[in-house]
């Protein structure tokens, strides 16, 4: 069987569930291997997979005697099909946050289900721990990504717009095996770098501004996510007071990246060094990054994770000074029982970039 | 008052509503003007935006007294605030096709609703007539869909690939004054051309291929819905035969496009005319464009709706092979009193490209 499928039905064995409907297509992209569309039902008997004529044939191809997926086209379901695949289900699990209401009551209706229950992200937990074909795919993304900033050194000029190079960015992508890109890019310059999430203006970069470019591609629908902060022209002491300060921290806590670090210590620890110079985080240290750019576990002090091994998530501490500037420092990370990988490969020493 | 919110008090009041919670957030942008993020709450008293500290400036900048919104920063909103602000309001409104179910069970809780009840699209329904600025942003997004569609009968060549010509629509719409693409481009060539919905691959595009391209930009938010089918090489006598038939079709069904005309109906004519060629209509005959690629109205023979002035709708017939070839051809349609307009002005005379 389908081995996220096995990890799935143990899980729903521990929550006394007999049956799963999963509708997320990034769920179902996770457990099938492919972008399709349709749901995915776990019933007491099989492992079905309800799709329509647009996606039969490549899932056909694609999924093998091995996965155990029985593979209907819509069309040819009739409502008492529906209404036996779940009969011998006692409780069926259903995913609440991302089925809207209206959809809700459509599944009870449709399948006839007794006791619909909530599966608190049960596949979302799983999808933490990434298996050998999805760090592959992460590295990938995150050497485009490296390319792409030892690009962009040369690229950006004083006296373009931060739109500027956010379209680069993009292109760049395109051009070199991406995807795309893995979220929207952050190019924010001088004053607009105070906002952790500033959208790329026509704000012209102009000499003494820090310029901070939180970009990923996104490869095989894998995310990287990397934030560098440089300069354009020079920088100002106060600028290098405080870059160093970021960049001590993010770099003294790579070693901790390991299996059975508590995320909330981690953010904790964090908060607590930028506390004792006058700042404070004012965002989460980092997140997991997968099929999605933000995933779990979540590093901040609301989180009851704990790092495992083969975990991928950021390391992104930052200071935000309104109407001044900001500095963040990120990377992707990937956690194991002793060497953390550092996947995004970018320098992280003082860069000032001078052409015009 | 916010002409929007008027109508929506209005509608409100015929269902006995008098509170509404808007999450979804097309609608907010719609009504707001601007793409932030947050929640619209309409209670008895008053109009409600709650936001947090990245958009306050922006929105507090961009709406007037006029708009009779009170902005709130949600972290300075307490649980007693969250309880009181639908206190005096019997029923109150949600989006039960965009809220999740969890988080249907925390609006509850968090603003101790007395009676929740589902709006069925009351503001997807309101968005199917555009105003002035919405019609000028679409306008705008179809002249760019056109003039890139000029670009690409020089770009296309004989022996490159689908992927290589979808790459070059997503520049093109960035690098000339879009947001970007208003859907992922469908570029599909020879056979592939059979599949309504197909990506587009790394199948190099030959002699004698149909290739069908379905794209638009996207403009201040607004999309554009353009398709075209062209000919590499040369075109055979059976497909010149069918795209005929199809453009007869598409071109004679224009004048349908005004005000009282059933969708029903229109798209009905379509499939019986296929029907007495033995093709059948294996899609919806179009849909409503704005700030979302698929909107109402649907254009179907399930649809209960009338076309109205100002509504902007796609007309899309197409015959689809399967193991052969398809052809389609789609333009963004401006319902009118008399005479309908059409957006995307692209000449739908067959053309061959024949450049290698």
């Amino acid at each position: 069987m389908n081995y996220k499928i096995r990890c799935i039905r143990e899980k729903m064995k521990l929550l006394n569930m007999q049956g799963l409907i999963i509708s997320n297509p990034i769920n179902i992209r996770y457990i099938l291997g492919i972008p399709v569309e349709g749901e995915i039902l776990i019933t007491d008997k099989e492992n079905i997979f309800i799709t329509d004529a647009r996606y039969i044939e490549e899932v056909n191809g694609f999924l093998t005697i091995n996965d155990e997926f029985v593979i209907f086209d819509s069309k040819d379901i009739s409502d008492i099909d529906n209404q036996g695949f779940f009969q011998n289900c006692e409780n069926v699990g259903f995913e609440e946050n991302y089925v809207t209401f209206a959809g809700y009551e459509k599944i009870i209706r449709k399948y006839r289900i007794k006791n619909i229950e909530e599966t608190e992200g049960i596949i979302e937990k799983l999808r933490m721990v990434k298996d050998e074909d999805e760090i592959k795919n992460i590295e990938k993304a995150c050497k485009i990504t490296d390319n792409c900033f030892d690009y962009l050194l040369d690229f950006i000029k004083i006296g373009m717009t931060e739109k500027q190079v956010a379209l680069e960015i993009e292109k760049y992508f395109l051009e070199n095996g991406a995807d795309g890109q893995a979220f929207e890019t952050i190019v924010a310059s001088g004053i607009n770098s105070s906002k952790p999430h500033a959208i790329p203006s026509d704000k012209i970069i102009r000499q003494g501004d820090p310029i901070t470019i939180d970009f990923g591609a996104k490869y095989n629908g894998y995310a990287a996510d990397m934030t560098r902060t440089i300069f354009a022209g020079y920088i100002k002491d106060e600028m290098k007071e405080n870059y160093n300060l970021i960049l001590k921290i993010q770099k003294n806590l790579i070693k901790e990246f390991k299996e059975g670090t508590s995320c909330k210590m981690l953010a904790r620890s964090v908060e607590n060094e930028l506390y004792l110079y006058n700042h404070s985080l004012i965002h989460a240290l980092g997140h997991g990054v997968g099929l999605e750019i933000h995933e779990l576990p979540i590093l901040s002090h609301n989180s009851q994770l704990t790092l495992k091994e083969n975990m991928v998530v950021t390391n992104e501490p930052g200071i935000y000074l309104p109407g001044k500037y900001g500095i963040r420092i990120e990377d992707t990370i990937k956690v194991s029982r002793n060497e953390p990988e550092v996947l995004t490969k970018s320098s992280k020493e003082i860069i000032v970039v001078d052409k015009t």
